[in-house]
Formats: structure tokens, sequence, C-alpha cells
């Protein structure tokens, strides 16, 4: 059972005689073709019998290599895409009563080109189905994952390895990336952080010259893709000691973060698990400092459906895959945040990535 | 005179009440503020006589200090923006009768929503409208751009340093993205490629563990993103010597390249510099292995309008950005690529890289 014959069923279901996708990432997941198209189109076209790709002339045979399709319909630069669609459906395009499109990821223009080829056709939004189906992860899935938690681990090791005085953010950034590509990493899931002392306080600080001081705390966000997929995880660690009072503040993160990651469990509303975080920094008088929302969910992209935030009515289902990252952000003094990616077992929430929530202090070298 | 206010005079000539954009580069063309809001909305919203912005909460104090604009509307993650702006609005939305917005960026369920905000308005295509103000680079923009272009040339530098018999591919790869973070890059403008030998030949090679040899061709295609703007160059070395055959390939690339862009001049059409390139090669037989347009435009973005390419009837004016990069695609054999990005002036196309497009031998090192 592919995942384009599940979309088969759900379009008999649901009356729908034509899908239409063109985000990269959806393409690469119903086909396993990657592509950046860029503004090309490159599109998966998913009728109640069959499956065709939209693909430009020079991507035909990978396209072909990757995915198990019934027709490639390939394109020179200077031709419409969608003049040969039309071409090619000849009087089935009329047959073609009602069209689903992804409304979250499909511009306009394409929308409109769409309407045009598909004259007869009714359209309705399919994101929710291809929501849906997406954010149920497969075994292989969840196996790719745990590789690229695994990754993640490993490309904080190294950062936390290269602290020493005086090295500012940017070089840490830099020795982390270049040296994670040498355990077969494609590239980062997002541009790594790593922000020392009150710069982790502000919630998109990007990493600069900074210099790395004695005692400073340090944030480490970071992740990477492996095979197609995304790790990423927070760590929050001192080089040298820490003082009282932002050891306290740690824990009660620590502790949100904990609460909330054993309270997973299938069944349980995306909204309660924030609340289970939430309340308990707001008990703790940090409530204020808590500025975002609680996770998102990862896969191939490392941020999509569903949102882990206050008052989201979703039901948490087996084999979802989400972040879980409290934080507590006091300007000029401490951002503190820790995070782990989960997936849903029957029997609660497993992290793709290990390291110890416990503080770390590490050794200060000169 | 900013941006802004040319966008609102030519509102006033095509008759549009109100301008929404939300590509985050066009937000930070306009405006100054970069920002990567993934699912959320950050927008500029351009009425005749105020400039408004969209952003999360969390984002209101980097947008505050970053764009000049008359109203900053920020939303909590749970709140929708669109009843926000709606109730913003009060009675001026029912005053508002056109609305432009750029079909090739917005996503259909967002145009949905401006739709139902906009009860009485007609809405029309901006695409065309931004684009023709993004495509003619302003003063700064290119000082910023030469700046990326010569980092480029370090980048460059480099790789071509780093190569030694036995070294990989995406070692090579690691090594020039370490490095030129060193001189204040943020990132590179798209993954860098660095292919050896025939592996040059697929027109989407990725780096990989193949590993170089004495004699084989490298082909090395990279650029930076340096204040916001990127730079994009490619160069096929050879690590040893050349054979004769190969050698007369690369010079009929490297002619295509040069003429191509001598004949770059305000006035001339963009289709034409493109037959330019494409006719010398294929006098010289090699008319079927040069599979792909001659050139894109660039800027925020690597790839942006306009496209160089058969048969386009863009004037090129002055002050535009974009790739000039022939190549000849030998399967099992050879890849060879030579491009520079230029901006033309009223005496012609000026590059931003300036490493020689002589073909560079470099020497065998163990």
């Amino acid at each position: 059972m592919t995942l384009i014959n599940t979309l088969q069923q759900t379009m008999q279901k649901e009356t729908i005689d034509f899908l239409y996708f063109d985000e990269p990432l959806t393409v690469a997941y119903l086909t396993g073709f990657e592509s950046e198209p860029h503004e090309r189109v490159v599109a998966v076209l998913v009728f109640k019998d069959k499956v065709w790709m939209i693909v430009p002339e020079l991507e035909k045979q990978s396209a072909k290599a990757a995915a198990d399709c019934d027709f490639i319909l390939s394109y020179q630069d200077e031709v419409s895409p969608w003049s040969l669609l039309k071409d090619a459906l000849q009087n089935e395009a009329d047959t073609i009563k009602r069209v689903g499109v992804d409304e979250d990821s499909l511009v306009v223009s394409r929308y409109h080109a769409l309407n045009d080829v598909f004259k007869e056709a009714s359209f309705t939004n399919a994101t929710p189905l291809i929501q849906n189906l997406r954010v149920i992860k497969q075994p292989e899935e969840i196996s790719i994952m745990k590789e690229a938690g695994e990754l993640a681990d490993k490309a904080l090791e190294i950062g936390m390895a290269s602290l020493k005085t005086g090295i500012a953010e940017e070089e840490v950034v830099a020795l982390i990336e270049y040296e994670i590509k040498k355990y077969g990493v494609e590239k980062m899931s997002f541009p790594t952080m790593v922000l020392f002392g009150d710069h982790a306080a502000s919630p998109h600080g990007a990493p600069g010259s900074r210099k790395l001081q004695p005692n400073d705390w340090v944030l480490f966000d970071l992740g990477v893709v492996y095979n197609g997929y995304t790790s990423d995880m927070t760590r929050t660690v001192v080089y040298g000691k820490a003082d009282e009072e932002k050891k306290a503040i740690y824990k009660v993160v620590k502790e949100a973060q904990e609460k909330a990651q054993s309270f997973i469990k299938p069944g349980v509303l995306a909204g309660d698990i924030d609340r289970t975080a939430r309340r308990h920094i707001e008990e703790a008088g940090y409530g204020d400092y808590f500025t975002h929302r609680l996770g998102h969910g990862l896969g191939r992209s490392v941020h999509e459906y569903p949102n882990i935030a206050p008052g989201v009515e979703l039901e948490i289902r087996e084999n979802m895959c989400f972040s879980i990252e409290p934080g507590v952000y006091i300007d000029g003094y401490l951002g503190v945040r820790v995070e782990d990616c989960i997936y849903v077992t029957s029997e609660g929430a497993r992290p793709f990535t290990h390291t110890t929530k416990e503080l770390i202090e590490l050794p200060v070298k000169n």
C-alpha cells in the first residue's frame, strides 16, 4: 500500500477526481523525487487510477529513476507546462469535476493556470488531506529520523567540545557545520544557533562575533538533514560554573520540558501538551518570559504541521513527530531553552535525541 | 524617494488602492526587515498614503527597529492575523476597490483570506509591478553585490587551494563553507557545488565521496549571501594537465560566455543574449550538450526575475543584474560551465566576480 494508494482511497471517499501537489517536500514525500525547482514547476498529479508528474526536461531522467509513476510530462524552459498538460489530457480534462490543491503552498498564478486547464471543475482545499497523511510518519521515516537525531546529538557534542575562552559564536557554528558533514550530513536543517550569555535571551538572535567568557551560558539550537529528513534540538549549557539563581531557572524549564514530554500519549490534545509546560513555568513565576509556542511538527521539513500551541484541539496520534521546546528569556540576563523532538508510540513519547537534559557544566579552557 | 514611494506612484497610475506582499525577500527589500517566518504571516501592506506591516508578536520589536512604517499589526500565534486586519481597517476596507497581490508568491489560502477582508475589491496581479521594481537595482544594492562577488572569488580561491589528490568533493565543500564564514559571510546563497571529472556532466549532480585524481577537471559553482544579497559564479578548472580535446571544449564555452557578456547593453533583448552564447556553442558542434537557459536574475534571491533564455523578449535596462552561464555536458566524459553574474551599465556588462576565465591548471599535490 503506497502513500499514493492511500491518497486515491481518500479521493474516492471525498469524491475528488484529481489532486495536484507542487510543494517540493510533498513531491519528495509522495514520489521519492527530491528537487529544488525554484520558479520551475515540479508537480505530482494524482488521478483516481494513475499518477503523473510534471518536471523540467532537465530533470526527466532523475525523476524517472526516482519515482514510480505512469507518465512524466517534461517541458523545456520556454514552454508552458500548463498548455502541455492541456494537450496531454485532451478530453479527459472535462471528465474531472473536482480538483484538490494544497492551498497552503500553491501560489495564485498556478492556481489560476489550473483553473484554466480544468474549466469544468470545482476546486477544493486539499491541505488537510495531505497534512493528515504527512503527519503520521511511516516506520521507515521514523527510522531515518532516529539517525538524524543521533547526528544532532553528535553535532551538539562537537559544539560543546569546541568551546574555549575567547571563541566567537560564529566560529563555533562554522566548526559544527564543518565537522558534522564528515558524518554524511547533507546540510543543516536550519542555520545553526549558538548564542552566548544574555544574547540567548533574544528569541531570534543570530550568532555573531561575541566572544565566550568563563561562566557564560551557551544556547545551542541545531539539527541536520539526513536522507531527506530533519532533526532539531536545543540544549543550554554552562561554560564554567552556574550561579544558583540561573540554575533555578534552568530547572524550571527542564521540568516543564519533561512534564510535557511525559504527558504525551495518543488521544491527548496538542493544546494540553502546551498547557502542561506553560503552567509549570507560570507557577514558577516565569510565565511572561515564555513567549512562544511549545512545539512544531517535523519530518521532511523542520517546521511543519502540527502546531503544539495554546488552544490547539488536534488529537495526538501514534507516529506523529514534533518538538517540545519550552524556554525562558529574560532580556539582558539569560535565555534558556530545552528541546527534544519526539515520536509518539502507544506508550508515550520517544525522543530522537538523547543528550542529557541535566544541566551540563563544561570545563573552562584557555 | 523610497521604494515604497515609487510603488505608491505606480498604484496611482494603475488605480490600485492597496498592495499586499508577504514573500520574505520582497518584505526585506521594501522595508529592510529580514525574517524567516515559515508558516507565519509577515507582510507589507501598502496603502496610497501609508504603510503597514503584519508580524508575529515575537518579531514586533525587530520589525519596529528595522522598518520605517506607520503601523505594525502584531499577532499572537493563536490569533488569526486576518481578523486582526479586518478589525484594524474597520470601514476603510470597503473604500478599497482594487487590491494588488504578487500571484507568483502568494499562496491560495492567504489569497482567499484577503478576498474575505476586502469583500468589495477586485484583485489584480501585482507580480509584474514588484518584479519591475526589484529588477532594477539601486546603487546601494549593487555596491553590496560587488562585495558578495568578491567573497565568491575568495571562496573559489579557498576551494582551489584545498585541492589535493584523494580529497572528496564533499570535503572541499565543507572547507569552503567553513573558511568563508570567517570573512563575515552569513551563509552560502545555495549548496556549494564541487564536482570532479565526468560527475560535472550531470546537470544536477551533488557533491559526494568521489575522490580527486590527477588531471581531473573540477567544476565549482558557488556563491554567498552578504548583507542580504547574493553572489553566484562557476569556474571549471583542471587539477593537473588538460588534454587537448577537453581544452577545446573549454575554449568554446569560455568564448560563448564572453561573447554573450560583451553583447549586453541597455536595449538588447534577453533572448538575444542567450542566442549569442547558444549560437557560438552550436557552431562548434556542441549545441545538443548545452541543455539549460543562459542565465537568471539575482539580488536578494539567487534565482529571481528575469530569465535569460531563448525567446525572452524582455528589454535589458541599466542596473539589471543576472548570470551568464553557458555550459557543455557530455555524459561520462566532461562537464564545463563558466559563469559570471553581471550588472548592466550604460556602457555594457560589468561582472561581480573577477577570477580569470582563462583555463586554470592547478598543481598536483599529494
